[in-house]
């Protein structure tokens, strides 16, 4: 195989995941796994990819909110959309956790998935970073594009375990990243089972299914995959349960946490992100056997540059 | 390819099958679906393995409050495991739904995932069928076997939705059918994350996460898949939505019913199993555009007898 890891420059990250991939790959070594066994999951945002200065589904949800409003001007004046358009800090946060709800609600459920899709693609494919000028799916990492495509040819079967709106992370993961929606776990409402005109369809209903960010994600993994992974990949404290969980099998494993730390090429931050800070995991990623990759030093390109042109 | 289906005898349903399977692959024909769309999802009892005279889990379930109760004398002494031991049907009756569901969750909840994993797995390779004398796992359909293997020769993607205990399943899947456990979706407890002497684990507790039957099995086919089928097979109302929901796509379809009439080789039974009846499939089936299989008729063999050894 020529080097799989282009983008990613010589140090210790990079050696831990080709030692990693080797030694589990290596038939009759002492650290070999079955293909059956080898189950990679990723974190989305600030793993794969960019999800400053808001997270992606934010930009969308705002979009959407607007959208909303355009077409009923009722909803313009209620609770919590008019606090939300006005960027009224105080009522949104006076509204709290309800509120915030009742936005992703009216923004992602009530239409069916086929339709949600819909509306999804259309947005990912149009709508642009504030700061980077191009459209979010073009801020794909294309070290980690690099990760995945290794371990796969490497017999892994990589996973996305997000935060993220499952349906939303699924309308661009298979062409951005080469992972079937049966691969993407994340975040979901509660489905309905309707006969519309005759025709069954799946509705997204206005009721939390699961949340998906830390130690949900380790008993989503279960749920939906049924199997320890060898390898996970996360930026965030919401990703910690997941890599203990997958640190704490028996053999060789990998554990990677990124730490955005160019502000140069992307962005730098970790404890302040409110949305989704880094903090534990960083301050006991040796404690608990985690490898940490530093943007700025690891990583030789950050975005997938052929995926810039619109 | 040589004949995939020799266990099916020539007829409407092998016909059907065969028709499909050319038409869905053929590049640049009318009906061509591309490979990631090629979804096949199966239901497991009755369907894939036998389920009489009661669902494989029941057997399990029973033995199991037996070894509890051989553990634990005051278990055998308490509701609903008393009236179960003593088969005093009319109190289990009168227990209603709840009292099934402590049964569940002393036999199914409070252990890890691996716990479990390694007590279904002990069972399964020891404990015999009550009539047909050999293993539970000496009971899957050859014919369903073959079409399994001719599906995912053809580049489809096959799951299991079953009403069955997830992690139950699991614990045979691979191995008997060939399904990893990420493609198994099924009945499931909801799960916990722990720390447990410093090693994380998954615990099944005792709360129920879903109950995959009927309605319930489209909208996890939502959650788990994140596709709509293209071909669905069952035997029972039970999967009645997911046969309708599978049907309800656009382009070419099959939903394939399982009849189990066939007293000599198996069982023959429908309306009158109340654990999970075939009634309204059956009479509907037509109109809603669903293939029977007649076991008697269309299966040469029923058993695949390569299997039958200890």
């Amino acid at each position: 195989m020529s080097d799989p890891l282009t983008s990613w420059r010589a140090g210790e990250a990079r050696s831990a995941i080709l030692d990693f991939v080797e030694a589990v790959t290596r038939e009759g070594g002492p650290h070999y796994v079955a293909p059956a066994e080898r189950i990679a999951v990723f974190d989305n945002d600030g793993t794969l990819w960019c999800e400053q200065p808001i997270q992606v589904q934010g930009f969308f949800l705002a979009d959407r909110v607007k959208q909303l409003a355009a077409t009923d001007p009722e909803l313009a004046q209620r609770q919590p959309f008019r606090a939300f358009i006005e960027h009224d800090h105080a009522t949104l946060h006076a509204l709290g956790e309800r509120g915030i709800q009742e936005l992703f609600f009216a923004t992602h459920a009530g239409m069916t998935e086929r339709e949600f899709d819909a509306i999804a693609r259309s947005w990912l494919g149009t709508a642009l970073h504030p700061t980077l000028g191009r459209r979010f799916v073009d801020n794909l990492y294309r070290p980690q594009l690099e990760l995945l495509a290794y371990l796969r040819d490497s017999d892994f079967r990589t996973f996305i375990v997000t935060g993220g709106g499952v349906d939303f992370v699924r309308a661009f993961a298979e062409e951005g990243y080469g992972i079937p929606p049966e691969r993407v776990i994340g975040s979901s409402a509660r489905i309905g089972f309707e006969i519309v005109e005759g025709r069954p369809v799946l509705r997204k209903l206005a009721e939390l299914g699961s949340f998906n960010d830390r130690e949900v994600k380790p008993a989503n993994i279960g749920l939906h995959i049924g199997r320890r992974p060898i390898l996970a990949s996360g930026n965030s404290d919401g990703d910690l349960a997941m890599l203990r969980y997958t640190l704490g099998g028996e053999g060789r494993r990998l554990g990677l946490l990124l730490h955005h730390d160019d502000a140069e090429r992307e962005f730098a931050y970790d404890r302040e992100f409110r949305l989704s800070p880094l903090a534990e995991a960083l301050d006991q990623a040796d404690a608990y056997g985690i490898t940490v990759v530093s943007m700025r030093r690891d990583w030789g390109t950050v975005f997938d540059e052929k995926d810039h042109a619109p």
